[in-house]
């Protein structure tokens, strides 16, 4: 990782060699320059900006006048902003309005914005022509850290979550920190569960870093980190059958937690009460080496999300067995063994509610403990 | 290429080695064997088989009664034949399907059919859970010489053919060569046009074959050649940057020509019409090192071809502007310079519709002088 100067702004760079090689650049102000970075890396006529309503009207502008003076054409394609965008309706309408524009395979496609622009996009750029170049311009938290590297791309179907998808390695991504600094409240909390994972998986010291200062102050550099250590993994596992997995910690219950919810409770609160709940049950069921649950459930509550789920346990392992990360009739789990120390672990599918109803068996046979006492 | 003894079939086996390498297996009543095959290369808890109503109907209980002999769970889906179900909508019934039935992505998808549902199924094995291993069983000449070999997969959108699709190589394709012989006239002249294709490419031995035998006599043989052609290229550029897009020898014009006729000229016959048209440009522009438009000609009548097209040049070259093969301001073209011997030519986008009148204009040049003679 380099730090350099230009155009008056300090930036970084981040180098990710997988199928296809690419930078990652995070710096304040980026994006009234990215036409002068894209020229770097690509020569299209022109350049589809995607982005949802809000984003176009934050930033949409700045990043068309920048592509144009570079004497690249840009084309906007503003959509409805949420999740329930990331549809295959919505896919199909991309590309049939860059199919009706001529848009070629040597044009560019960017995508400005969260998780669900990212993952769109990407999958639209994956599939428009068997495939044409795109970058990647996260204006979240969430997809600074996470969606926005490491080229997996979706949509949702009506039976799951990022059921369909591509691997699809952009050509570049721009991650302005300053576009993250005026996010709301509740929306920097759900990049902040993505931010804690990364503590949890591997980084026992970003997880200090998180507990006793403000993550506010530290935004550029823990975002080198986490991308860091999402790039090494991406790296060791692109198309994730193996190390990569080890991502997804939080995931396997929170991907059920935000179907069950019809997707009132969004993806980072439900990451936060996915991550708690595993730590609890890794550490009742036996297979942590040490409680981490308490300090993980501390964290997540300083940077203001939840730790518990009253879903009932039996509905969230069903809608787990329709998920991706199922093969044949065992599972795949992530389990922290303690801060900054993860492993799979490999169950029976019919182990699912056993396992993740053990924390509160626990809870229940401590608290009888006590009565007894 | 191999030719063994096995179930007291004799068949040939084709290597592919692209980013995935899979073999290809042409011969009589592979059909009934089918879980065996597939048995050597996975061994998947379910197989989704895919085909159309008619083909469903033809073959549908043989290839699931030969899998769950194997042990594997057979699943079918079936849609309405044609080219009108290559559309994004079928595609994702086709993935809510599969996710309502908890398919993971350790078990097989199979294309049983045509070129539509090799198209349209191998698109939906690259992004359901981002890959699921498939399997192509041809069951027309154009998808066993064409489309089953090659890992290009689409659907059609609104504005043009082909418009989205990804690079998916199947894990195995079974070519029971039996099949065909059951084709109607129309369907095994389409598949003829393909096998036309090949010889002009790149193999006058094979196109005087075509001349002077009946193909129906020498089915087999023919397509291990075809499928031999296609695969050396797809090996030298699978992702259709370079060389590969010979292959495309024809089909420029073709795509236009499906797309001006509502789709009602089938590909084969599109095909058929392109190739002779760009045999009669190349020559009449002085692209061409023979005039082999006339041999053309005649070997596409002999197998009941079309080689004539009315339909308006400008309005062809409007259609073949929206295609995925232009770059930029300029669209490449597929040149025969004689009969097994082609070529590359990028041309501006402008002298599109010279190009393609330049037959007409020179028949008419040509039918002046004989009147001043």
């Amino acid at each position: 990782m380099d730090t350099y100067l230009s155009h008056e702004a300090s930036f970084r760079r981040i180098l990710v060699q997988a199928s296809r090689s690419y930078e990652i650049i995070v710096g304040r102000d980026l994006l009234k320059d990215c036409g002068h970075w894209i020229r770097q890396i690509a020569s299209p006529c022109v350049a589809v900006i995607v982005a949802d309503d809000t984003v176009d009207g934050l930033y949409g502008d700045r990043v068309a006048a920048s592509v144009e003076k570079e004497g690249i054409r840009a084309l906007r394609y503003r959509f409805p902003h949420g999740e329930e965008s990331k549809n295959p309706d919505r896919l199909f309408e991309l590309l049939e309005f860059m199919a009706e524009r001529s848009v070629t395979r040597t044009d560019l496609i960017i995508a400005l914005g969260g998780g669900v622009t990212g993952d769109l996009t990407g999958f639209a750029a994956s599939v428009y022509l068997r495939g044409t170049p795109f970058i990647q311009i996260p204006t979240t938290l969430l997809a600074a850290v996470d969606s926005s590297v490491g080229g997996k791309t979706a949509v949702n179907l009506k039976a799951g979550k990022n059921l369909a998808g591509t691997f699809n390695q952009p050509h570049l991504v721009l991650c302005d920190t300053d576009t993250l600094k005026t996010l709301p409240e509740q929306e920097f909390a759900c990049g902040m569960a993505e931010v804690i994972k990364y503590g949890v998986l591997s980084d026992p010291a970003l997880f200090r870093l998180l507990e006793q200062e403000d993550a506010r102050d530290h935004l550029d550099s823990i975002i080198c980190r986490c991308v860091s250590i999402k790039k090494d993994l991406v790296m060791e596992d692109e198309f994730d059958t193996g190390l990569r997995q080890l991502l997804n910690l939080g995931h396997t219950l929170a991907h059920a937690i935000e179907k069950y919810s019809g997707f009132c409770i969004s993806h980072g609160q439900a990451v936060a009460m996915g991550l708690a709940a595993v730590a609890r049950c890794a550490w009742a069921s036996g297979l942590a080496k040490e409680d981490c649950s308490g300090r993980i459930e501390a964290v997540l509550g300083k940077y203001g999300l939840p730790v518990r789920c009253d879903y009932p346990v039996d509905r969230l392992c069903q809608a787990i067995l329709k998920d991706k990360k199922r093969s044949g009739g065992t599972i795949n789990l992530v389990i922290p063994q303690r801060i900054g120390d993860t492993c799979l672990h490999r169950i029976e599918v019919e182990r699912l509610v056993e396992f993740y109803s053990s924390d509160v068996r626990k809870e229940e046979k401590d608290s009888k403990k006590g009565l007894t006492k």
